[in-house]
């Protein structure tokens, strides 16, 4: 299945000069969705994965049903404020503006061993970010899994040292 | 299982007076994730669901695995401005304050079979949004499944003449 011909290209979304790719008209369609969950779980099919960490909020979507699938537990990295316990922070830079992102200071146990799953790498701001609040808190990130991959923007150069998977590269 | 023990009381979030449910405790645990997603799965296998829709951004966790496990697609029902292309949208009162929720207007084919989850039920504002949105676009809603419905706030009388299933009544 040609999961990429499913992506729509949006102009100028979130704002002028960003060319967005839309995933919903993928995750619309039964059988692309199973083969998009299907290819981010194949890779760590017989590895030890505690959880699955995912960012809010698109990330959620295809994390859950991975974390399901590999029988690990689910972590949420929310934006400010909307984690309701004690967290943790970090500010970052992405493709359009900043962010801040948290996570619950109890949402991982050191040494757990924690696979990111996240719909699409752009610069790689985020998921760097998430990398060091799962580490500050002592999981191990065993792996990152993207289902796009936007490589001109060069995200793995902001992820270097870690074990990046993309389905698909665009 | 005692899934309802892994589930996190805190008080006075997001504003003073609300008791917040926070299932990030029972998610993290592997076995508690996987059980509560065979819960909410459970009572629609054998039913045709051609696609899950859920409600940002807690919603889609869930809905993920459910959806994948049904062998549905995935529709975002979302906050403003978050989804890139032309959208229908519905106002709604909640539990503290008042929101607008959206869906592509291509998200739904006139006829299809819907199953809206969301994890928790509190007045049901944002399910009975939800709805409207979904029957605008000519979807059926054959079952609406929370994970927990609190039911002291009486949300199921908001969704009145649907097919509501709740895993958890606390």
């Amino acid at each position: 299945m040609d999961l990429a011909s499913l992506i729509r290209e949006i102009p100028d979304f979130p704002v002028k000069g960003i060319l967005f790719r839309d995933l919903t008209t993928l995750m619309r369609d039964p059988a692309a969705f199973r083969e998009a969950v299907d290819a981010l779980v194949r890779p760590y099919r017989g590895t030890q994965v505690d959880v699955v960490a995912a960012i809010e909020s698109r990330g959620f979507i295809f994390a859950g049903a991975v974390a399901y699938q590999l029988g690990a537990g689910f972590v949420p990295i929310r934006k400010p404020g909307k984690l309701p316990a004690e967290t943790i922070r970090v500010e970052y830079t992405l493709e359009y503006g900043s962010n801040i992102l948290e996570m619950h200071r109890d949402a991982i146990k050191p040494g757990q061993r924690v696979l990111l799953v996240d719909d699409l790498l752009a610069t790689g701001g985020s998921a760097r970010a998430a990398v060091q609040l799962i580490e500050r808190l002592g999981g191990q990130v065993i792996g990152i899994a993207f289902l796009v991959n936007l490589t001109a923007l060069k995200g793995v150069d902001n992820l270097a040292g870690y074990a990046v998977y993309s389905v698909l590269d665009m």
